[in-house]
């Protein structure tokens, strides 16, 4: 894509040296303050079409230069997808290979990680399902104090990280400190696992609003059940595995028709990918029976029925070399 | 990404060149065979970790070959994102560099397009609001046809298609024309303004779910208030910018806060994205006073609040080149 855009990125050079004329005296400063530039991160954001990262760049080298500080670093907030690696976004590929820090998730995939640079240091600070991880606080900590040595932080979680990402909170600290960021949304679990399971999300003839739950929840914030119970709606519960028969017992109390048509996608996205379907009242002996593992997604509604004519990832006759897969 | 996995694709093809020694008996056919492969769209996906439609190109090309007949078409169903062509997946943009023919919807932007190959045919079938546009029954009969005549065809919508994009409707015609299809999620319109708008789509403190309604259904299909009006939720509105005074009151009328914090974002992740925030009470003033364009999207909860402290597109100080952008 570096060739496009020739033109547009001489007139902002233009612009950016006049900017420096006036804030760096000397010559030599302002040939590296350009090499920088055209070298790096900023020139190829502009190419991209991403001209306000670029122009941030651009203003945290000339401050850096100008005042003799260390460039100001920054986090981006990337998500990461899925599962499946291709769905990563160009903008989260371009992150990924700018950054010089990569604090991630542990469910994100390796196949992501290694599409950034060899040399970029790579930390994990996801926690295994009641196992020790970092906490929020130490996460916080790190983004803030590797910013702050000047690197370009990605902080990247599965999915996107504005639904149930806990991309907001950290943000938050990171407004707090005083560390610029900015945003890379991703394609989130449900939308992958429907797509890939053929189970569309909202449709003409059966659901005209799709909700997303979290599925793990304390017991003290259960979710509202009898708004979830309601028909002509599709719900998804996030990471709910282990609560299938929960989950499905609730909605039955609350009004939900024990025959509504319920899934369990394990590992969606991914060539292990597995799609249980059955109703309210069947789904959690099916998964249970089907040795589902997490991660999982349980989708609720009328939609699922179309998984019978629309599945079509690993629908075909199974592949002579799986093991490559 | 093609060098990789060199290792593997020589195994796959041994165990091609298996099955095509059964099927092909002409050596002449059999090199062409194996040149369609390794210098088409199979190899293409095997390298970038495709397996399964990698050896779905490979089945058809097989059966054509073996039959005489043409090769079969496909069709693929991609999600384009919500508007920045830089949040297009990877997976995406490889379907829109082997795609024949694109079928796409009227927002697809400009420069998502552009990626396709240049001698691909493109087919805009998205109406404008109010206008002449091709009808559903016309978008499936044209997605078949073409197919049937041995095309890969992808079908592009804007954000992702089985979020309000009627993408479950038009599998089921092709699955019952028996074309085989496939389906690539995008990042839904909802998550791709609530990055770049800094708002949160749930937060530990606000909002432990989020729905997505359609905001310009017709008046016999008006959503269900009173589940939309409780609090402790995020809703967002897709495309309901002449509505925003009719859902405000609705939610109102229905037991929410006239406090409760709402946006209207316009042109989300567009240079020139527009956010404007106020509450149910005064939304709808402060949009048609900030004269905000379609498409935009509206988010009613707790989390607009957030917008204040983590806005960061065009957040910082206006560019010296914004005509380039």
């Amino acid at each position: 894509m570096i060739p496009r855009r020739i033109g547009e990125l001489a007139l902002w050079l233009r612009a950016l040296r006049h900017a420096a004329r006036r804030r760096l005296r000397d010559t030599d400063a302002r040939r590296r303050y350009f090499e920088a530039i055209v070298d790096g991160a900023a020139a190829r954001r502009f190419a991209a079409g991403d001209v306000h990262g670029a122009q941030r760049i651009a203003q945290q080298l000339l401050a850096g230069a100008a005042g003799g500080a260390p460039a100001a670093g920054e986090v981006t907030l990337v998500g990461a997808g899925p599962g499946d690696p291709e769905l990563l976004t160009l903008k989260a590929l371009r992150a990924l290979q700018d950054a010089d820090v990569i604090l991630h998730d542990r469910l994100v995939p390796a196949a992501v990680l290694d599409m950034a640079r060899r040399d970029a240091e790579r930390i994990c600070v996801g926690k295994a399902a009641g196992g020790i991880g970092s906490t929020q606080e130490q996460i916080n900590a790190l983004l803030i104090e590797h910013a702050r040595l000047g690197k370009r932080v990605v902080r990247l979680k599965g999915g996107d990280p504005f639904i149930f990402g806990r991309g907001g909170e950290e943000l938050e600290a990171l407004s707090q400190a005083r560390v610029s960021f900015s945003v890379i949304p991703g394609v989130t679990a449900a939308a992958g696992c429907a797509a890939y399971a053929g189970i569309p999300l909202t449709h003409r003839d059966y659901a005209h609003s799709v909700t997303f739950v979290a599925g793990h929840g304390d017991a003290a914030r259960e979710p509202d059940w009898r708004t979830l119970a309601n028909a002509g709606t599709t719900t998804v519960f996030y990471m709910g595995l282990s609560r299938v028969q929960h989950i499905a017992a609730r909605l039955i109390e609350h009004g939900a028709a024990a025959a509504l048509p319920a899934a369990v996608i394990g590992h969606g996205t991914l060539q292990n990918q597995r799609v249980v379907t059955g109703t309210l009242a069947t789904i959690s002996a099916l998964a249970a029976q089907a040795d589902l593992q997490s991660p999982a997604l349980i989708v609720v509604g009328e939609v699922v029925s179309l998984h019978a004519s629309l599945a079509w990832f690993n629908a075909a006759a199974p592949l002579e070399v799986s093991q490559s897969a």
